[in-house]
């Protein structure tokens, strides 16, 4: 694969960025099924955000190209080879992880129009549906746009300037593996899809890994790479159940159960290494407190936000109280991470629990410094349910500089999870 | 052209090294052509010789492929394409430098048989015959036995490991380049076939530079790299001229004459910029003194052993006394370079003479501490002509560490051509 000579020419045709349904996180298959089960008829709605204001994604992207990408989106449909790996693969140790019924209709699916209004430098990008197709834009959509933004930047550059960005990329990836390899017991996934620089550098980024891991790479969430490459797709589940759940609550009491409606929904479909409870939307700590003794049989946590030191400590101390033995249990680290990060809380936790990590924007968008004015550095773009049935969704976090809804909806939620003063933690990406 | 993806390919099948009769220095050719006309039955002998004993070349590398590399030269002959190019192209602004005898001779030519055999740890390769047909493996024995070497190494590479090897080497070269850019009236060549890391790697350190330095950039030393990425072919002559001209020489009055009798000939065959002198096959300095007054009429001189900077000025000095303007004169360096010397002979020499650099093996084969063990370091392999009708041939140069040749002769013509004590450089490469 000569990545360089293949960007290169993406500069002169169209080129598709999404060329398959599968092209997607896994755990949003996963959730799509679950959702298809439990809620299809739901009206969901997602929104583009950038949180990167000063990145004027308007003014670098053609509006005419990405609606072109964004069509070319709406025109893929399961191929036969993805579908047969879908059906006969085995995820996480099981067969027919998805259920016949779910994949006839992925089989026949088709995703949903978009709406797509320029507003000063930003993008406006929504789109509205039922929820089992909508929730299938937010990768795509994200993917689409990261990997405009990165040829708009290319677009100017020459043959072997570019082939030497990447042999610059490369090399990072590469001294970061290195770091890797010397850490005992590691267990590292890529969770880069969303935010990553481009297709084809995520699949590099993964064979990279493969190669210079071995057994200390546990897979990828995207499933496309996951299927092409023969290695496990990594996911479970995220925000945007209980988001959902809970703007459909029809009051306060209802709204405090909605998260645990959601892992209890999930209990009933998965066993094992996906019963991962991701503990955050609300606040973790009055989360955990408040969680049903079931949940603390689960297998692990996932912590996505706030201090992941304190956010395992509070995990560790939950699942003491509840007479569980934290050596049996797993942690997974997913917020922000990068090499010194990893090996901090590497040597921190893994003596006292299982560890993993998933690696996001840090292992396939790494490209800071590397271009003038930082213009290919990764930005905080995320796409996100933003209302259900009409309500609006509501996320807190273990950070607030992450929590997004109405300011009225903010102050009921806190009040009804109650979430007092939380530390602040800068955004990386 | 992903050359981490071809050097791995070479790891499975026999891939051919040198597959052209003009994968050679443009100065062979030249010389060659000389040859043929002034003295094409003159039997010659060169040799191969590791100056780098601490590389076991018969270690690293089989004696089978070896001689399938070398066997492989030998089935070459000029294809009609090259021939054309060769005929119709422009060298140093003149048409048909190649005149259409010598042409004629070089469509019909095979390279001669080798004698290749193993000594301890070193290979003994030789070529004897007639001096037009054996000048012509110098350059392929040596590009055939640095590539053996580089594969040896990387043979137990993985794929990843190699691109990453291959990024890390093209961001040094692409970060030289980056400097050298900032060289106000650089004028810069690429003459590192004889010591390249391999051809693909000179191929793209010749287009890196087409890219990275523009018009700063005026060829490559290697013919089919220049007919193939259409830039100039650069080169004039070496020091095998002298050397077999003296080693001919019937007395010590003959011997002290040989030396102009190569530029003589060559005064006949050339003008303008082709008229470069190489002064220090002897020792500069009184070859200079010596030297007939028409000598002091040719455009520029080549500096290519002992301090560099030293031998500018002795240059310098030389045309002023013989009453020619330095202004008017092109000194040409191109012994041991890297950036740092380039920048400082630049900042001397600029402003009082017209100067460029013939820049080699640290351009087309600087894998210093990318491997463990340094084990693709360059090192100093040469091919010379030792002997010419029976009669050793002898080197002094301005560095003795490069002197060559008997010792008795090495006496002898240290006082035929007054040669004293002289600075020992370190041999770089």
């Amino acid at each position: 694969m000569d990545i360089a000579t293949r960007v290169y020419n993406h500069k002169w045709k169209i080129d598709p960025i999404v060329r398959s349904l599968i092209d997607t996180d896994f755990y949003k298959l996963l959730m799509c099924q679950s959702v298809y089960r439990n809620r299809r008829d739901t009206n969901v709605r997602f929104s583009l955000i950038n949180r990167s204001k000063h990145i004027p994604l308007a003014k670098l992207i053609d509006e005419g190209e990405l609606r072109e990408q964004l069509d070319h989106i709406r025109s893929l449909s399961l191929s036969r080879g993805e579908s047969t790996w879908l059906r006969g693969n085995t995820f996480y140790g099981k067969r027919q992880m998805f259920r016949p019924d779910f994949m006839e209709w992925f089989e026949g699916l088709r995703l949903p129009p978009y709406e797509l209004e320029r507003k000063g430098d930003q993008y406006e990008l929504t789109f509205e549906g039922k929820w089992p197709e909508v929730m299938l834009w937010e990768i795509p959509a994200l993917a689409v746009l990261m990997e405009l933004r990165s040829r708009a930047v290319i677009n100017s550059m020459g043959r072997f300037e570019l082939q030497v960005l990447y042999a610059r990329a490369m090399t990072r990836v590469w001294e970061k593996i290195e770091q890797l390899r010397e850490i005992d017991g590691l267990s590292i996934a890529d969770f880069g899809t969303r935010r990553r620089h481009g297709f084809l550098w995520q699949d590099w980024c993964v064979q990279a890994m493969q190669e210079g891991l071995g057994d200390k790479f546990t897979g990828t969430s995207n499933c496309l790479i996951a299927m092409r490459r023969e290695v496990e797709a990594i996911g479970t589940n995220a925000h945007e159940l209980p988001m959902v759940y809970s703007a459909l609550a029809e009051d306060d009491a209802a709204l405090a159960q909605a998260p645990y409606d959601v892992l209890s929904d999930w209990h009933e479909e998965h066993e094992g290494n996906l019963r991962i409870i991701l503990p955050d939307t609300y606040g973790t700590k009055g989360f955990l407190d408040r969680a049903p003794d079931w949940l603390a049989g689960w297998t692990g946590i996932r912590i996505d936000s706030g201090d992941p030191a304190g956010g395992a400590e509070t995990a560790i101390r939950w699942w003491q109280e509840r007479g569980e033995d934290p050596q049996d249990k797993r942690v997974i680290f997913s917020d922000g991470l990068d090499v010194a990060k990893i090996k901090e809380l590497h040597a921190q936790f893994s003596d006292r629990t299982k560890v993993s990590f998933g690696w996001g924007t840090l292992l396939t968008n790494d490209f800071r410094g590397l271009v003038p004015d930082d213009a290919l550095a990764p930005f905080s773009l995320v796409c996100k349910a933003v209302s259900a049935n009409g309500r609006p969704t509501v996320k807190l976090s273990d950070n607030p500089e992450k929590a997004m809804g109405p300011a009225d909806e903010i102050q009921r939620y806190k009040r009804v999870f109650g979430v007092g003063e939380q530390d602040s933690q800068a955004v990386i990406v």
